[in-house]
């Protein structure tokens, strides 16, 4: 490998790292965004896509965060609960509301089933064990997403009869993996 | 007036006073909710339309509050700070967005301007004064907004050099009103 190469590598790692905390940090991020410009993910999770519209670690929000998410037929949210309140208003598509109650003793148990579509809205109760399905299978599921307390705090069930207690907490949350450490850290 | 006539005035004002209670009741909401079919008002504000998607006093959010509101061309919200946060999303139309910093000193004074348009999204800092605004004279502006700690406690400015102490707090706001009275009265 020639000296040019090398200087060359070197040059993509030093850019790539400014561009990556760039990226996470809080400054200099403009006022009124075009959301088709924001950076959008699948974090991982095939058939999801996923757009921070204002967030606690990308732009410093203390109360709320919104999120744009797209489920390709068939993608879904894991089952999981958070302490927070979350909204849904849903932009296109259609699918299905999973919800447990966890008034229902040490499980979610069998979750209510409620159909979702264009225009609709809801909101999940504090705690309570939920999946959004995308199961319409033709139509792209798209959703706007409204959370208080961030950054979001998951506790994720493997299913509807795993008890609350062995559930283990994803923090911080798929997106916020990247930038989250830039940040100081905060007590949950 | 006949004894038939006062007996229909009784159950038309019995009928009407039952559907306003049912209004303004949390109990009995339908989890999931068409955006399309819930009670859309301009409160007294000539050429807005507001819903509320999810709100305090109608759904028994605690901290946080969606709204859809749309503004006709010249129509605008007035001057005006709140204590806590705000995320705006554009839907459809443009306008302008006037943003005064709290920190020039005991008012406003003179805002910045900046451009919003369709699928574009900003916040407003904690108590800084501002005022959206449809300043495209061809199409409606539609807005999804975000807020947290409601329902929403508004201080209005009479213009941009009214000192912050002598603006008016105007709670319950527009939307609240008619049901606020419905629920035991909280500190601010």
């Amino acid at each position: 490998m020639g000296v040019n190469s090398l200087i060359f590598i070197a040059l993509t790692l030093l850019l790539s790292l400014t561009a990556e905390a760039s990226h996470c940090s809080i400054h200099g991020v403009p006022l009124v965004r075009n959301i088709g410009e924001l950076p959008q993910d699948n974090y991982g999770r095939p058939g999801l896509s996923h757009i921070t519209i204002a967030g606690s670690v990308l732009h410093g929000m203390k109360e709320v965060e919104v999120w744009l998410q797209t489920f390709a037929p068939g993608a879904r949210t894991p089952i999981h609960r958070h302490s927070c309140e979350e909204i849904f208003v849903v932009l296109k598509g259609s699918g299905t509301l999973y919800l447990a109650s966890k008034s229902h003793g040490k499980y979610p148990g069998e979750p209510q089933e409620f159909p979702i579509f264009t225009n609709s809205t809801f909101h999940i109760p504090v705690n309570d064990a939920h999946q959004v399905w995308n199961t319409n299978q033709n139509e792209d599921l798209q959703v706007l997403v409204v959370i208080s307390r961030p950054p979001v705090k998951v506790f994720i069930y493997e299913d509807w009869l795993m008890p609350h207690v062995a559930t283990k907490l994803k923090f911080p949350y798929y997106w916020d993996e990247q930038c989250f450490q830039t940040l100081p850290k905060d007590e949950l």
